[in-house]
This record gives C-alpha cells, sequence and structure tokens, in this order.
C-alpha cells in the first residue's frame, strides 16, 4: 500500500509537510483503478490513426495556446516601447523557452543584418577596434545558465493597495537562459585598456540608443558579449545578433543589439541612467547605479489564477534567485509568516540563475496565506515588503525585492495581499 | 596593446595551443579602427526607425532560417515513422531549443488532449491506479537538464566508407533539455510492488504503441514521468503530455506519450526490443538491452559545412556526453591523434548531460585531421571506429560512439574520414 502522510512530520502550521516528505512519500490522489487490465487495453482516438509528420522546427500542442507573454503593453503613440512578461506561473525548472523571455524594449526590435553589423570598441583604450561577426566568433566563448530582471519587475507592488494579476503580471520580468558568448575582457585586452579607465558606456543599434554606464570591475568579473541563448543564436528580442550580458545586475545595462563600447574614465550619465532606472527616495534624492538585483522569491504555484481543486496535497512551487550568487535557502510558510519550513532545492542551484524550490502542502480547504522567503550564499536575506518600502518615494519603481504574500480562500483562488 | 600567441605554450601538434591560451588572451583577427569616433557615431539604417512590436511568443531571426532540423526522413509511404535532426553545428552551449529537439516517431505524432488522457501502473502491485494530468500535478516534482540520444544516432558511420554530410546528418540524433516531472518511483510506492517484481513495459498512445522493457533498479534510481521540458510543457514530438524519461539510456526507452506501465517479473519482449535496438554481432547472434549510451564527444565547429577562413587562430568546439555520468576531460587533436591537447570545459558539467568543450587552434592553411576523445567520471574512454566495429555484424547499427576524425583541406573545408 502507499505510505500515508500522516506518518510524516509536519514542519511547520497550516499543512506544511517537513521537506523529507517531498522525497519519500506519495499523495495518495490517483484514482484506484479496478479494471486496471481492461483500461491499459483500450485504445484513445488518437492510437487508431498515424499521427502528424516529422518537421524542421517544432512547436508546443495547441492544447498549450495560453502559455504566452502577456501584458505586451506598448506605450501610447508607439509600437515596441514597452514590455511583455513571462508566464512564469505555467512554467517549471529553472529555464525560460526563448519565445516566452520577457522583453522591454525602448523603441522596438531593430531587425539588423549580422553580415552589416559591427562592435565597435574606442575610447581610452591603446586600439580602437571594430569586430563583426566573423572575427568575434574566433574568440573563446563561454556559456552559462543565468538569470536576467528588469529593475522594473514587480514595481506594481509600491502601489499603496495591491494590485490584482496573475504571478506573471506582477512578477513576469524575469526570466533565465543559458547565455553564451565571448568574455568581454578578452576583447578590451586586445585593444589594451588605458590606465585613466575606470568605466565603460555601451550603447545600442535600436532607434532608442539604449546606454548605459557600467564600472570596468563587472567587465573584468563576468561580463560577455552575448551571441547565443538556450544553444541558438540570440532572438531580433533578445538583441540579435549581439547584446552585452552582465550576469546579475539590473536587465537593461545587458545592452540588447550591442554596437559601440566607449571606454571612459568616468560613468556617461546617459539619459537612460538619470531619467530612468534610479531609485527616488522621499527626501527627494535619487540614488543612481543600484547595479545587482537583490534576492528575491516568488511562489508561481499555487498563485492567481491557478484555483486548487479538492482539499489534500499540493505542490507549492516557486523560483528564486539572488544577483549576488548562489541561493543557499528558501523557507515557506502557509500560515502568514508565523512559522515556515525549508524548501527543497532542486538539483540545479546555480549561480545567478533562477532556483526551483518546491514544498509538500497538505491544504485543509480552509483560508491560508502563502509567502515565500529566500537566503542567498552571502547571507543576504528576502526583505519583508515594509523594509523595501521605507525611505521610498511613493512614485519609485525600481528594484522591488520585498516578500510575496499570496492570500489561499476557501474556493481556493489566490489573490495578492500585503500582509 | 594585444597580447601576442607566440606568447603562449603550443599544447600538441599543428598549432593546438595549450587551454590557458583560451581563458588569457586574445586572437589579433579584429580590424584594427582608425577612425573610431566616426566609426561610433555612424547610424546604420535599422536606428532611423522604430523597431518591431512586442509579441506573445518569440521566434529566431529570419537571418537564422538556415538553423533547421535536418534529414526530416520519413519512410517510404508513411507521413510520421522516420527522424529528424538536430543542428548541432549551428548550436552552441549545452542546450537545445525545443523546437530543434531531435525526433524519431514510429508512427507519427498524436495529438493527444490532455484532459482525456491516462497513465495507468498495473501489473505486479497491491493497488493498480489511474493517474490523470490534475493527480499528476500534485506529486513532488523534480527538474534536471540532461541528454537525450537516440542509439541510431551515428549509424552512418558503420558504413564501409565514410558517409559525407554535415556533423548533424551524421550525429544529430542527440540533443538536451531541462526535463521536469514526477520521479516514477514514487507513483510505484503509491501502488505498492510486489515483491516478486524486477522489470517493466512502458508503452505509448501512438498508433505505433511503442513498449519497451526497464529494470526496476533503473526506475527506482532516477526514472521520472517527464511533464515539462525547457521549462514549459513537453511538445507534442517529445511525448506531450508525459513520457518517460530515463537519463542516460537509449532515447526509444524513454517512451512518448505515455499511457500503461505494467509490472512484470520478466521483460516483455516487445516488437520494439527484440525486432530493433538489439546489436548483432558478426557471428549472428544479437545482443538485447544495451541500455547506457557509451561515453562519446564530436567536434561540431569546424566541421562539414563550416569552411574556415583566412589561417590564424579559431576556436574548435564541440559537445560531449556519457550515459553513465559526468563528463571528466575531452582530449583534442588536430594531427590525426599523433598528439593530444586537454580542451576546456564550460562551466556547467552536469551528469548525463551534453558537456561543450573548446581548444584553441592555430590554423596554419594546411591540411589537418581533428579528433576529440571523451572520458567519463567512471574512466570510459571513447574508442577509436576500429574498436566499436570489432566483432559487429556489417549490417549492425545502433549505438555507435567511435572517434570521429575530420579532415580539414586548404581551402578550409572538413570532411568525414575513418582515420
Amino acid at each position: 500500500m502507499g505510505r500515508d502522510e500522516r506518518d510524516f512530520e509536519v514542519a511547520a502550521g497550516n499543512g506544511l509537510m517537513d521537506r523529507r516528505f517531498f522525497l519519500q512519500a506519495g499523495v495518495a490522489s490517483s484514482g484506484l483503478l479496478m479494471t486496471a487490465t481492461a483500461a491499459a487495453k483500450e485504445r484513445s482516438p488518437w492510437m487508431n490513426r498515424p499521427g502528424s509528420a516529422l518537421s524542421e522546427s517544432g512547436a508546443p500542442s495547441t492544447f498549450e495556446a495560453h502559455v504566452k507573454r502577456v501584458n505586451v503593453s506598448p506605450r501610447m503613440g508607439t509600437t515596441g516601447s514597452g514590455s511583455s512578461r513571462t508566464p512564469i506561473e505555467h512554467l517549471d525548472g529553472i529555464i525560460t523557452p526563448s519565445r516566452l523571455h520577457f522583453e522591454r524594449h525602448h523603441s522596438g526590435i531593430p531587425e539588423i543584418d549580422p553580415d552589416q553589423h559591427r562592435l565597435v570598441i574606442h575610447g581610452l583604450v591603446d586600439r580602437p577596434l571594430s569586430f563583426d561577426m566573423e572575427s568575434l566568433a574566433r574568440y573563446p566563448t563561454v556559456s552559462r545558465i543565468q538569470f536576467l530582471e528588469c529593475s522594473g519587475n514587480s514595481g506594481g507592488m509600491i502601489a499603496p493597495t495591491p494590485m490584482q494579476g496573475s504571478a506573471s503580471q506582477i512578477h513576469g520580468l524575469v526570466s533565465a537562459s543559458e547565455w553564451g558568448g565571448v568574455p568581454l575582457r578578452l576583447l578590451l585586452e586586445e585593444a589594451g585598456v588605458k590606465a585613466t579607465a575606470k568605466w565603460l558606456v555601451a550603447d545600442g543599434a535600436d532607434a532608442a540608443v539604449m546606454a548605459r554606464s557600467v564600472p570596468l570591475d563587472k567587465i573584468l568579473d563576468d561580463a560577455i558579449v552575448a551571441l547565443y541563448q538556450n544553444g541558438e543564436r540570440l532572438r531580433p528580442s533578445n538583441g540579435y545578433p549581439m547584446r552585452l550580458f552582465l550576469p546579475g545586475w539590473e536587465g537593461n545595462m545587458s545592452i540588447k543589439w550591442l554596437r559601440s563600447i566607449r571606454v571612459t574614465a568616468t560613468p556617461g550619465m546617459t539619459k537612460d541612467e538619470t531619467s530612468k532606472y534610479s531609485d527616488l527616495g522621499d527626501d527627494g534624492i535619487a540614488t543612481l547605479f543600484s547595479f545587482p538585483m537583490g534576492v528575491k522569491s516568488v511562489i508561481t504555484s499555487p498563485s492567481p489564477g491557478l484555483t486548487l481543486g479538492a482539499p489534500g496535497m499540493y505542490q507549492i512551487s516557486g523560483i528564486a534567485w539572488s544577483g549576488s550568487g548562489k541561493i543557499r535557502r528558501v523557507e515557506i510558510s502557509t500560515d502568514g509568516g508565523k512559522s515556515w519550513a525549508d524548501a527543497a532545492l532542486d538539483r540545479h542551484v546555480l549561480s545567478k540563475c533562477l532556483t526551483r524550490f518546491r514544498s509538500a502542502w497538505r491544504w485543509d480547504g480552509g483560508s491560508a496565506l502563502l509567502k515565500s522567503r529566500a537566503t542567498d550564499e552571502d547571507g543576504n536575506v528576502q526583505p519583508t515588503r515594509d523594509v523595501v518600502m521605507k525611505n521610498r518615494a511613493s512614485n519609485s519603481f525600481y528594484h522591488f525585492n520585498g516578500i510575496q504574500a499570496w492570500q489561499i480562500d476557501r474556493e481556493g483562488s489566490a489573490s495578492n495581499v500585503y500582509a
């Protein structure tokens, strides 16, 4: 007979099971089948005709058409200034399919002919250089699985009352991919960086000429000129034919359609780092250059729109990440933070990457308040919303990494609450 | 000034550089740019108009339309019995985009309504069980990045003379994904496996009712009922809504469209493990049940179809994998095996997964013979073609893992040779 969940220790209040349960025990939610042999011999209709043919490039099932980017929101009067969000509540694991990677563009997606595109490195260098695709392809390449998050992700949580929407509508400006490309350090060594250099200004070949300043230390550490995403060449919406990729740092700095790197002594104070992407305090002073994204997590299942069925065992699952390195721990509460239990982390816990966490939960059919709290390898703990909001101006928007609370009602529906 | 490759040690004959070169030095293949400021100010045509709009689901660049599955080859008189291959020479990193995952079907791709689909577990169990999608979703899930290889991959290498084709045409029946699903062990515990059970027979809901026998030890070790691939639900061509996934074992055993698991005392001796997927020796005796795929590697760049340009520095890159665990080492030779040097391995060296390797090579414009040789963590070393062919019948086809040799000619073109 299957094991009984009552054999296992309860780890925290309101039905949260010890994580050993998660590894060891079944759930007993399956239908008992008395006529197994008959059922196994039954042929479903699709077994009575040959299936569809092979193809050069595949597509998802038509039954999964609802899994698409949401809040595809161009700004008034533009075609391509705006954002779209990854449907995180419909995904599992840590990789985001490239077709569903979030987007944030400032003047749409340019269609760039790679044969005409050049990357120019100039400024405080001994030898200004110009790279075409073929010359870049000769350089050593590295690939790493890492997250990218828009600094405006979860910005809706700053509103005075909780916005209602799906997990993706609130937190879907984060994705993870395998990013492959040439360490920018190697290209700078080729150009010969002068001793007075401390920054660079990178800009893109979109019509907005998105431009950001990056400290040279970050470039020497782990920046790449990305050419590949999830095995294939970058997609246009992610910077084809090349983008800067700065692991763990706010997404807009990973300049898409990278065309120019100017090595400088001081930051460029570009429009994109002064008019935006700064943090306004309630004293009226804006903090510039908040680069690494904070430690963060969100429960993606259950979440608004994914309604629980009958009471019983459920998997609580979500994603955690930190711009500082690896996730060390994720704790879950189903009683609003009165008690916490450690979630199980999936096998691949990678630096500056999404980490998948899971807990087993026996839902008794009553109301519940679900929270997750991540800690990274540097010991940074995801703060409460109150802490994040402290000393912020009411119209500040970026870098929200507070704990998300989902209220589950007696019908099994989830909603966003400040708690 | 950039470093000079002459400062670095040559690691093996015919221009193979020490792997420290790969980490430390540039290539000096970029164009020197004397008018950098002017070039950086030049606007490409796509910067003078807004780009295209945001979308619910993205697509690759039209300039990458050549990156598609190859050898899409239905058998005569069928729509969907055949295979298609991953374009490995156009990819980088370790993840295969789901749209390019190889396929091998026996009667096409069924279009399955997930609400109607059931997984039945029966046979030598205490309680036969039937799982629908909702009941499965309540069980603990795991996700892991692992390879899948068709046992017929590289079968063309058994021909008496070397077939000419791209790396994908010869070796493209291998891909890697993040696979997420429920450990089958948990479902079997729920059903209660009887003491006499030693095997199970899994079959699929395609019209061919693909069926394979699997030893119970493998199931208890690491088999999953996969529901997710690279973050999203499985695609129809990979078994939607669920498939068996057996890490490291020959691909056809990872039964797509999984519908029935019958627990048994002995193997089922199904048509799919007797008429096919066995290894015929030159003594006329066929070996059944060659489960784990052998340690293997192939250089994907350069390779046939990817012609080198001017002599100078190049990156040699490829993939290595083993059904037994992690890749420990990949060696490269550019002089046909007279001398070897260790390749650099990318950061993510995962168990039963593709591992990306790279070496720096100074091509002098002469002919060269490129080989790669992988070793796994159990000490298994990829064999030469001669060793693999020993005692095989001439019409044997499966489980070829011999070393691939690419002949580079003075024009920089690569071809398949037995050497």
